[in-house]
This record gives C-alpha cells, structure tokens and sequence, in this order.
C-alpha cells in the first residue's frame, strides 16, 4: 500500500545551493527521467535556513524517499541532520580547488551525520541519480528490469569499441 | 511478500579487502546490529577476481540488499561494476597519505560506476552503516522507527552538553 | 549606553561541535580571561538543529556580540548564515587529514556567509580570541589598553633571546 | 563621543600588495559602498617596508577600525604585527596553485599573529566586506539595521528560485 | 622456439577504460610502431567485467607480453590481478585534479598487485611504451639495437641546443 | 644460449641511494629470494656520480636484466637517462610529505626517461620484485610456474577468510 | 687579481633540461642584462649524460660562478652533486601539477645536495636571477651599487600607488 | 682589502622565529662551524617589528654576507626586502601540514623578493649552510678547498656501502 501511494509522490528531490550547479546537475535529473523516477528539483541558498528546513520536512511530507544535494557551502550536513532519508552528495568543481574542497567538506561528515559522496562535477551527479535508481530498485521490480536492462545496454554498448 | 522474505536473509553485506579493515569496519557492524539488521562480513582479497565475482553474485542470490565495501584497492569499482545493489564505500587511513588516496580512488569513479562515498575511517564505517539502516528505513517500519528514535537520543544527548 | 548594558552579559561565546575540541579552544577562552572578557562555551552537537538555531538567537538576545566556533562539520557555515553577529573560526585538527578538511571546508564559504578563519587548532583557538579582542578593543578604551600592553609584553619578552 | 568622531573618517581600509588584485579586491569596495562605509584603498608593495608600516601608523592615526588585506606575499603578516586593529585577510588566487599557497600562507599565522582569513578571490573580498560590516554594526544601529536588511534580500531572493 | 612463435603475435596490448584515452595513448602506439614492435589496442569499459576478463585470457593465449593500461577506474588493478603478464599504467589527465587522482590510484597498488606506473599523460604513453621497448630489448637483439640507436639519437638530438 | 648466460649472473640490481632505505627494500629482495632470482643491492649516495655511472656500466657488463631504485634523490632519473635496461622505481617514506614528493618525483619523469613507478615504501618494494618476476618470467619457463604457483597461494591463502 | 679574471668570463650560467623552459627563463637572463652580469644560456637534455657532466666542467673551467637550473627532471640534482658552484633552481609550471612536482622535486633535495629553490615560473626566474646579483654584489661594489639602485627604484616605483 | 675586513667579522646570520626552531637549524650551525666560518643565531619574534629592522640593518652594518632564515611566519618575505644580501630559508615542519605550508609561504614569493629555499627541516638546514659555504667559496680559496675536500669525503664514504 505505502510503496503505491509513494510512487505517485516524486521519489527523488535535487536540492542545489546555487543556480548555477543545475548545469552539473541537469546530469543527475536526465538520468531519472530515462528510469521514468518522478523527480523535483530546487535552490535552497544557504542563508534561509528557516526555508531550507521547511522544504526538507515538505519532502519528508510529501512521500520523497532520496535526497540528492550539490553544493560547496554547509547545505548537505544541514540536510543530513535534519531528515532520515538517505542523502547522496555531488560536490560541484569550484575555481579555485576544482571541487576538491567541495568534495572533502561533504565526505568528511563526522559519525551520526552520513551524505553517500559521489564523485565532482557531471559524472557525480549521473552516478548519484543511478544510485537512487539502486535503491528504489530494491524493492521496486520495474525499475530492477529498467536498470538490469540499463547495464546490459552499457556493456554491449561498448563490445565492439576496437579502435581503427 | 518480496519484503517479508528477504528480510529472513541477511540484509547487509560489509567487503573487505584485507583482514586488517576489520578493526575500521567493526564500527559499521555495531551499529548494524543495534538496529537489530542481519548482515555479514568478509574479506575478498584482491587478487582472487573470480571469487569475488563469485561473492557478489551470492550475495545477490541469497537476498542481501546493500553492499558496505572499504579499501584502498579496485574492489570498489569491480563491485559497482559486477552488481546492480547499493554499493556503499569507505576508505580505509593508508600509511602514506592517510587514507586520501583510498577516497579518491574510491569516489571519483567514472559515470556508470556509482559508490556512495563516506568518511574515511571509523566515522566513515560507522555513517555507512547509518546510511544502510535509512535505505532500509524506506520500506520498513520498524527500522524507520528505530531510525527516528536513534536520532532523538543522539540529538538529547548532547543537551546539557554546557562545559564546566 | 548600549554599551554599557552589553558588557555586563557574556560577550563571547566559543561554539563547539563535539566535546573533545575543548582541548584545542582552551586556549581561547585563557586568552579572554586574560584580558578579563566574559565568555561562555557550549557544545552544539551537528544533529541538534533546532537547538542550535535557538542557541543563536539567544546568544543574539543575551548581547553576546562574537562567536567564536570550531569543528569540521556544517556547523560554522550555519551560525553565518542565521546571525549577524561576526562568526570567527578555528579548524580543528583531524585525524584523516591533519585539519586542512577542516580548514577548506571552513574557509572557503560561498558569497554571502563570512567566516573569519584562524589557523588549525591551538593557535588558531588563541589567534581568535585576540581577534575578539581587537574588535571588541575598537569600542572600548579598557580592552584596547591591555591590548596594547599584551602587545608590547609580547615583543618584549623576545628581546633577549640570543641563543647560547 | 569616540565613535561620532570616527564615522567621520574611513573605516575600513583595503590593503593590496600589487596593483592587479583590485580586480578581485572591487567587490569588497562595492559592498562596502552598499553599505554606505566609508573606506580608502592602497597598494602596498612588498619591498616597501618602512612605507607600509608608516601607512599602518596613519591608518591608525586618522581612525581607520578595520584593515582588509588581500594578497600572497608577507603583508597580512606585518600588519597583523603592526597593528592592534583587526586585520582580515584574502587570498589571492594564484597562477601556481589557485591560491592554495596565498590561503596557507595567511590562515596559518602563528600564535599571536592574527588575521581572519576569508575565502580565496572575489567571494572572499566580498566576504572580507560583510565581516568588517558586522563588527561595525555591533555599535552603529544604522549599519545594524542595513545589514539586517540585506540579510533579508539575500534570503528572499532566493525564496522563488525554482528550476524550470 | 618460443620467442619465435610469440614475436609473430602482437606483443603489446594498450587497454583503455574509455575511448577518449586514445587521444592521450596514441603516443604509445606511435613509440611501438617506430620500434616495428607489433601491437594492438582496445577498450575495455569498465562496466563489462566478463568481458575484460576474457580479453585478458585472451591476451595470454594469443601470446601477448606486455598489457599497457590507461585510465583512471579500476581497470589497472583488475589488470594486475587477472594477469601474470607485466603491467604498465598511464594515469589519464582527469578534469577535477590534473590526474593526480588517476596516479594515485594505480601507483598506489597493495601488495600482490604490481602496476609499474608512468608520468600522466602523453608523456606517460610514451615512457610506457619506451618501457615496454626495453623489456622486449632484454631478449631480442634487434630491438635492443633499434633502442641503443634512438636513445643515441635522442642524446644528438640535443647536442646543439644553445639557445640564440 | 643468451639466456642461459644470463641465468648466471645476478639478475636485479636493488639500487639504493642511502643506507636506510635497505629497511624498505629488504622486502624486494626477499620476494626475489623466494622466487629464487640472484640479485644485488648497493648504495649509490647522490653525490658520488662518477661512481654511479661507472656501477650502471658494471651492471649491464655483468647482464643484469632489470634495475629496482628506490629514493627521493635525481637517482632514478639519471639511472633511466644511463641504461637501457627496465628501470623500476619505490618512493621511500620521506619525513615531510609520506613519500608524496618521492612519489611524484618519480613517476613524474619527462618523455624519454621511463622509470615505471611502484607504491610507496615496503608495498612498493614487493611489488617491483613482483613486476621484475614478471619479466623474467615471460622467457623463463620455471620462473613463469612459479609465479603461477604464487598466485594460486596468494589466492587460495584468503579463501576461507569469513571473519569470526 | 682572481675577481679581475672572473669578471672577463660569463658569469651566470643558464641551464634548461628543454627549449620550451627558455619560455619561463628569459626573464632571468633579462634581469641579469639589466645589471650588465655576463651570462649564457644552455639546454642539457636529460638524456645526455655525459655532455651535462662535461658542460658542468667547462662551466667551472671558464669561471662561471653560479649556475641557475630550470626544469622539471633530474637536472638539478646532477648539477648540485657535480659542481660546487652555487646551484639556484627555478620550477618550471607542469602540465599536471601546475609546477608542484617540479617545485617539491626540486627543493626537497637530501642532505648534501643544495639547490637554492625560487618560486614556480616566470617569478622564480626573475628572483633566481636577482638572487645572483645579491651574491655578485657581496664583492662587487659596482653590481651592489645598481642592486641597490634597482631596490629605491622598485620601492619608489609602488609610493603613488594609490588608486582611483 | 674589503674581503678581509669582512672575514673578521662574523659571515652568517641564522634567524629564527622562534625558540624551537633552533633544534632544527642546529644542523646549519654545526656545518658551518666544521667549515670554521664564523656565524651568530638569533630569534626575531614576528610581532617586534621594529627590532627585527633593526636587527638586519645591523647584520649588514657589522658586515655578515649571508642570512639564513627559518620558520614559518613572515619573516622571510620582510628580511627578503629589507637588505640586499643573500637570504637562505628553511621551512620548518609544522604540526598541521607538516612543514608544506611554510614551504609554499617561503618559496613562492613575489617578484622582486628572492628567497632562496631549502629543503623542510634539518636536511635543509644543512643544506642553507652548505649553499653558504659555496658562495663565500667563490671568494675565498681557504674556503673552497675545504668544500672540495668535504665534497671527496661526502664521495668516499660511500665507496664501500655494499649491504651485507
């Protein structure tokens, strides 16, 4: 019954600290979309805290069963401590670390506070989405074929890579 | 029906790539067991490939549903790569560069190849476990409500935390 | 007047994420009871986010009027951005990484969220302290003359030293 | 008494150590100038030392509170030594390591020597600005009132932010 | 015998994880091909495990000596795991850090699993098949005496380099 | 006939550039004693090049096959700008970086001078005996069993490695 | 008399392990142009061994007096063991490393072998060649004389720096 | 004439920042003592400015040629522009980043500031008093004969470093 009434919900939501991260995270959001995983994004700036809160407990609300957070600045510790949904992280290349000082912030969480860091830039964020496909995959049939069917098509996709 | 019989199986599977990660991941053990999930470790060395191909494919089978995998070398990329579950990771503190290289090998993976990154080390061990149990908590109440209740003792726990 | 009134509550308080960073930010709160301004600790541990919201504004509606904070975790960016006061920060040593996590994550806030960041651990705990000092020396003919003549104690006391 | 006499003059003054980094070090002059602070800029090249102290003196002398200096060479240094003002720092991004080097450089003072370092480049400076206008709203109602206000524009302005 | 039958087969198998490595090992195959010494490239994605295994067993069977592999995945170790043939790394210039990742990641192999790793690179590519060349050269007069005369013509090369 | 020959003589020259790397290095030569490979170890101090060009000479006089040089010195690059034989490299655990700056002075050589790089300290020092095993092994048919045999060992060795 | 002979001969020479650093050096031979010091500027490809030893003899046979040496690969050290003149090293900017390897290559030299390490770049040419002239001047009052001069240049050059 | 005023007086300044670096820099005072070349130490804390001024103005009255510095603080960069005589420095290792830091603060300074920088710690300690050894080699023959003979004892004592 749960299960049901939730996938009417979005399942996903994609938080960002800034507008500009969605052209990292547009990777993540295409990605849902091919596995057909109703999905919601938005732009929590790290100076509305009150905001930031009400929109994770909107989430909790509203049925979303994984966050996925960008960002540089102190937002997905903020997320971590405050829903039990699971929160997957995608540091996004700064200018002057090249996102090495986004990614060590978020995966260096300390004990009771875990973000699943994936890895800077586009690639984080496709692989975040496809972890949240891994999970809904779970205890989700159509989406477990969806994405066994995905990994095939990867692997053959690449069979007769020989080179001239 | 699905839920009910795989939680029978043992739900969490914790890779090691030598015996002497135990001592990080016993952390990730603990608090599995606290919140009461089965789960099991071992230790896949890497230069046995087929039978960790063998592992993962028995860890499919028998209904285990999340993968908690450390280590410095390529057994968590061989992992996401060979299985459609979770895989979470966490680096293990090397001598030379204390653990860095073990999170960087392990979270910049390339697109395709998703591995939840947490800290490195015991808070790693144990946030990865944490992360595992809100998986879970998704479609099982009675973890969900022993997920929350953790929360409130952690957070009452440091209330009168006011130094002398 | 304002002034006045200001002083006679607590005008500093060091804000710490966990209990074991008492040891570095001793050091900052011997330097402001050197110079005999009121101060006061507390632990606001990175699950308790209310109460850390609410520890804010009551340090607001006491008078306090500088936050001095340490830690790895989102705390500092979240005191930035719910007060007005002036947050300085002191980056905690850490295992993995001997502080420069902490210190990146610290420093390098995004556009709009100021944290003023000492050196990792000791020195920075007293660097920050005497900051305080200054600022609050700016306003106050008492504090600006101990300051002074902290000051030239200090450089007196290398006067003499020519080693053996 | 004091403080009417000192609104008069600059508060703030921003010191460079070569000419090109006012293109970084603009955006701490437009903020301050959005807040109606009155502050001079400088360049201070590094192999002028007895005209950098004498500028700090006279910083000092007409009733500056609050010195800014950007930079990778030894000036952050020297004015922390120099002056009993606070000294905020920010670094410059470099060609060699993105300013890693500046960053180090300036947040590691020793004990003694300190100055609140912000992030590297244009959001530090920016940053740089906020932090000098919430020490000088602790005892000025006017620049208390202003910053409240920009802390709500900046929260609002965010507060619609959804992605297409 | 042996070393007959084996020199009719291509000796040297350059392995990418990705097809865009070409770019960066093609100078390898141009070394290979200065030296006559025959060889044969191909990517192995790294989401086909099967399939990378195969191609390794078939690397053996059809008698090739030397695996050059690029890359930043875990392809090197699976390499170094699954083969008793030597293998050479060329970390790929990555776009977060500059390859360091890469590097640190294949040179820093447990022990058991061999990686003897190059520059990043072009310059990397190049070294590995020069490399690959003195190995061949310990056993084949005639690559030894191609060898001596390019590194004769490399130490000419330079003889007359002052500069105008 | 060459090979046999060569069987003869020494077949690895462990080259070191001081005395306390032996403690790192004794791990090569114990793998080559196992594998029952003859080889020879010598300190070559950095500042003795006539010395160290001339024991080069005398090494591939004598028909060594493959140099293992380990240190933070130009050693390595004047080894691979003199021979032409294989030259392998271990980074020694330098005080103030953990061996990074061996590391990366290593492996970071320039176009023309190969120096394949293994991992840092005593891993590093086993897995450059395991590659040089490896080369030998590719015309060395006992060699080539035995390095079988090994790996068979090193795999079968974690089998049963379910922990307690 | 011995200074008088000296100063006939070139007095500062100019070593680059490859034409393209000639890019970075120029603005050393520049500077010592602009003091009138003889000097000449060579490339010594690594690959060369025995020319370098040589050119290091001619060097000291023909008076020069210190030596300046560029480059990324073992050049330096070759140059610290084999000669001693003063040996100054300029780090030249890497591809993947922005100069890091070649700067930590360089200065981390083991005891015994001095090189006299500048910044990365264009900077650290210029500062290796002014470095010269501060040696040059310690018996050479003319050289002392214009050093001085370039330094009331260089310090009036910044006294109207202000800006608009 | 000049030359042998100057040997009267003592040749080289080492200047620390602080007590503890003495057991660093120990090292450069031995070496210089072996080569029987007078020499003082001194600790210029970096908040005493103007005695640090005046402390080089008087090196340079009372004739030293050479300042070696250590430490991690400003000194360097302020000693580097204010006197025109060579000046050698020596990071010292640091708790946080184990001396990195200071090296990067030391080397990389800005055009017109040359610092010559030795390797971290003690063998850059002996390292900054044998590069003074070799300048004032140039000028003095007592001197350069020493150096050559300490130069065939560094060589000799090695000839016969065979392992057991």
């Amino acid at each position: 019954m749960e299960t049901d009434r939730r996938r009417m919900a979005p399942q996903v939501g994609i938080v960002m600290s800034c507008r500009s991260e969605w052209e990292t995270m547009r990777a993540a959001s295409e990605i849902l979309t091919d596995f057909d995983i109703s999905h919601e994004q938005c732009v929590l700036a790290p100076y509305a805290v009150e905001r930031i809160l009400k929109q994770i407990s909107d989430f909790e609300a509203q049925g979303f069963r994984i966050l996925i957070v960008s960002g540089a600045a102190y937002l997905p510790g903020l997320l971590a401590a405050h829903t039990t949904l699971p929160v997957l992280g995608v540091p996004i290349p700064s200018r002057s670390f090249r996102g090495l000082d986004s990614l060590v912030a978020m995966v260096q969480m300390p004990r009771g506070l875990p973000v699943g860091t994936l890895a800077i830039g586009e690639a984080g964020a496709a692989n975040a989405a496809l972890f949240a496909v891994s999970i809904l995959a779970l205890t989700d049939r159509t989406i477990r074929e969806r994405l066994q069917a995905f990994r095939e098509r990867q692997t053959r996709s690449v069979l007769d890579d020989r080179l001239p």
